[in-house]
């Protein structure tokens, strides 16, 4: 297996990893919120695939992600059912601990990849960053919005889509220095990633209104 | 008048009392809501075409149903204006009993043609299925969303965007069987509708999350 | 200068201090709501640029306004950022006050642009309509969605997405009549904005539902 086979596995994993993370997070507050079975696995979806979904939208991109890898789809529903068998209220603790790493790497890696299709349709470099910013952050927006409450992402004051917006910076930034493809990926995720990871360890907040 | 003619005619009046029933839906929510006039006409309009416009989005489907059909939109605005006129609280529980069959019916009717329009598109079978329930549930979805409450078909624990998944895999096996059409489309109704009638009736329930 | 170019920067003003007043109200939302900086920006562009968005998702056109316009894009966020620093609740009352003129002249153009868009498509002419109104209205009705309420403009009992619905059709009924654009511009705008100003002075309510 040579680099860019190693590469291209890892990226994989990565995704895989980060839209189970994503697909917990819609899956606990589906159960917070008691809804019944259908329920935890529509949650579970649009927070797996609801910030992908509103990207390709808006850029008129289709098959989407989830039609082209029917095997994720199906994946995401195993996942809502062997939750609602195993998972139980007193491992949402722990589950939410585990996931940090994951939601916070597939935050970077989604970010980076919405950035790279809005850049191939040569939009200005504002809205290819704002499209990595809701390929990322939009899945969790529309799972707080179906399950009626105010989206996290806008009111728990913890840096999380700010970080997205660095890193999009930085992987437009890489693709004007026609830097590979890999480095401005792994730029944006390593930035990504490790800013959220700094901003949970120090308990960095965001500025708040003041009254 | 032959046969083929009276099934067009079967479908038509099914539509239209489905349309009609997904409206009141969102014209009785919106009442107890307490929203004004505007409101009341917005979410009749959300819970009649909001599946079908939401899957016309997926599926980058133009022109929407409503464009095509421009006097069911007037028949919705004037159902509006007449409830506002002649329906009163007192009436809300006997019309929620009359509307249960055209709902019924229609999610199943709903169900049918989102799966037969993503079949059209040579999508995977299970986003077909897919694209048949948002059509049949979405409706009602943002029509809770809209008037601030979580989606009852997420919350109720009564079957009903199981049935219409349910309804969606028959199309696509008869489909795939090369049954005819109507066929096809009869049995997703009546499986749909059936099993949905059956959950009402036997007070069936869906899972629920265990503590 | 000659008469053109100065319709052009009176309606360049009109637009660009309307949509100053749409991303205001969604500040003062979010602020009211105690949202974080990110939540602040986020409303305040969902409240400027979520109806045109929406608007043009279901007319399919692209590039959206804001792709084309990316310094509009800029100011909002230095709007936000701005407010975030300047504005205090104790201010809130007054701006309110302030933004009614050209939130209500914005309301007009903004439908004046949707109906004309859609007109250019050749839809039904109360699809356009709709359009209109949905390009005026549903910029506040998505801002207060993401915030967890019910929309305003379904439920504070004032005219306004009624406003721009009768000014959509003076605007379809002077472009059947062949009238130059300019005046069918000002026609919309000026019922509209009109119709609104006397509402809000006259203190008009809609009717609300008797139970």
């Amino acid at each position: 297996m040579d680099t860019y086979a190693w590469g291209e596995t890892l990226r994989l994993v990565v995704e895989l990893a980060a839209t189970a993370a994503f697909a917990l997070s819609g899956i606990m507050e589906a159960a917070r919120k008691r809804l019944d079975a259908v329920g935890v696995c529509v949650v579970g979806f649009i927070a797996a695939f609801g910030g992908g979904t509103l990207r390709d939208l808006l850029l008129d991109h289709r098959p989407f992600f989830w039609v082209q890898h029917v095997d994720v789809l199906w994946g995401v529903l195993a996942l809502c059912l062997l939750a609602m068998f195993f998972l139980r209220h007193r491992h949402f603790e722990l589950t939410e601990k585990a996931i940090q790493w994951p939601d916070a790497l597939g935050l970077g890696l989604f970010a980076a990849t919405g950035v790279h299709q809005a850049l191939q349709q040569d939009l200005p470099l504002v809205v290819c960053v704002l499209m990595g910013v809701i390929t990322g952050v939009f899945g969790g927006v529309l799972r707080d919005v179906v399950c009626n409450q105010i989206p996290s992402a806008f009111h728990d004051h913890r840096p999380y889509a700010v970080c997205a917006f660095a890193g999009g910076w930085l992987y437009v930034g890489l693709w004007q220095a026609q830097a590979p493809g890999w480095l401005a990926l792994i730029g944006c995720v390593g930035l990504t990633a490790g800013l959220r990871g700094l901003a949970l360890w120090r308990n960095w907040t965001l500025p708040t209104w003041r009254t």
